[in-house]
């Protein structure tokens, strides 16, 4: 079933002890579109610059992902430049240019309205939530968010949380959004604002998803927690783009299913840690543009064997 | 089968959002003793001060823990002070006194030479080197050690390595002892200056074992990696003793099973964390003082179901 996905289309320079790029592709919506594309139909919302061009373009077309909602006006695309030099677990921002995502207006495409699975990805909050209001009937939302929109914007993003069943951050943006220090605690305060389900992203050591009762309402016995490891990776290229990778390789997971049960949800946690491990291998989507689904499936069995238990 | 460990006994001053307790029963070869005791018989060499009495030895006694190799000599044991106020998962050391660690000489009782298990536990590694050499039979020998003496005291940690079969360390030590920043790198490095098996210890986020061609000569396929969770924790009182408490949990298990296969040294890495997981919910060895089998079971249990895929 089809995912629709609002958040960024945009450039990214990028230096790692790898080398430097400059001005790839990137943006949340981008990462997450090509890794769920290996699971289900894709159609992105986002707005892009006229230094968006038919090589940008090309590259959703030949993972198939619907780009009828990309708006395209005057002006730059969203742009970012950061550096990972000093750790590979954190970047460190040098410069970001809101561009044309400044005054976007975002539209739902005719086309998309069937969309029966909705991701808000990592956008100013106040977007996030037009992009939801217009689509109430849906049957499944998750969205990510930042330590910015965290700390500055709480009252459009704690608008937010009340309308999502699933929400993806990373450990300092859960405890900061709780404001609590342990984990547990904070999960549980994370759940308090709205979400069913809370996945917890710890970046190389994986993720761990903290589940309230609404979770699986059908389910007999009570879900508290899954941890899903990460690969440990021979080598870090780039690891921009890892999480809303993550993000897209669990929900597009999800949306190929019939149903959400616990067990095709771990398994969707662990297609999560597959997509977020191959972003890593090259820089910006490279990588993600060239996979297939047996190298994907390849490493589900290698992420299962190096958790499996007997 | 029994496991003789060389290590600390000592006092420990710790401070935690949860509390203070002024010299309480501590040291490596402690909450190695009490973890390991849950599951064979352990031996303990030490030396500890005229201020250990009846009371500290009662613990050991407890837990059938033989101390007959702990050397009691004039003079104070071995103090730590320690805090954990902003950050639980790194302690801020305030005060170390060797006392009478500073010129201890390791014996090995009579008794004690039959054991099969050997842990070296975090000490001068001059001191893990000449117990070594005076169990040169034994079947298997795991060890410890930490930041200090990677950095300061290097050409003696190196002949430490070479006589072991598994180093327990955590991530940066890890890091350090390579040189190297990437952690599947690192531990090719480590695993080259002479242990078969490397197990990085996660803290929070649980631990992960590197084998090498030499872990298990007797298995059919490779085995390059596996990786165990930690329990997410509803409330860390202490964390003082964690990762002794791991090693603890898995050298017993270990020893208690009659082959090391790739499956015994995966459950033992599981008993490893649920050990550590204890160590945490008590200051200094409360928990482990009054744990039951079953107690232990069902939170391996619990974190079986945790990582759990079908």
């Amino acid at each position: 079933m089809a995912i629709t996905v609002v958040g960024s289309v945009a450039y990214d320079t990028i230096e790692t002890p790898a080398g430097k790029r400059e001005r790839c592709l990137g943006g949340a919506a981008t990462y997450f579109s090509l890794a769920a594309s290996y699971f289900t139909d894709v159609r992105v919302i986002a707005v892009v610059g006229d230094d968006f061009g038919r090589r940008q373009e090309a590259v959703f077309e030949a993972r198939k992902i619907d780009t009828r909602g990309i708006e395209h006006t005057a002006g730059k695309s969203f742009f970012w430049e950061g550096s990972y030099l000093d750790n590979l677990n954190e970047a460190k921002t040098h410069n970001t240019e809101l561009n044309v995502f400044a005054s976007f207006e975002p539209k739902i495409p005719e086309a998309y309205r069937d969309s029966e699975y909705l991701f808000l990805a990592n956008i100013d909050p106040v977007l996030q939530r037009r992009v939801r209001e217009q689509m109430p009937d849906v049957k499944l939302v998750a969205g990510d968010t930042m330590n910015y929109w965290i700390k500055d914007h709480r009252p459009a993003l704690l608008e937010v949380l009340k309308g999502l069943d699933i929400l993806l951050i990373n450990d300092t943006e859960a405890r900061m959004l709780a404001g609590n220090n342990n984990l547990v605690q904070a999960a549980r305060g994370v759940l308090s604002l709205g979400p069913q389900t809370l996945i917890v992203k710890h970046g190389e050591y994986g993720a761990t998803a903290f589940f309230s009762e609404h979770s699986f309402p059908q389910a007999k016995s009570p879900h508290h927690a899954f941890r899903a490891p990460a690969l440990p990776l021979e080598e870090v290229v780039d690891p921009t783009g890892a999480g809303d990778s993550f993000a897209g390789g669990f929900f597009g997971y999800l949306a190929s299913q019939r149903e959400l049960t616990p067990a095709v949800f771990r398994r969707a946690m662990f297609y999560g840690g597959v997509m977020g491990s191959y972003a890593c291998e090259r820089f910006g989507t490279e990588r993600l543009q060239q996979l297939t689904r047996k190298e994907i499936d390849d490493r589900f069995t290698v992420f299962r064997e190096l958790t499996h238990l007997d």
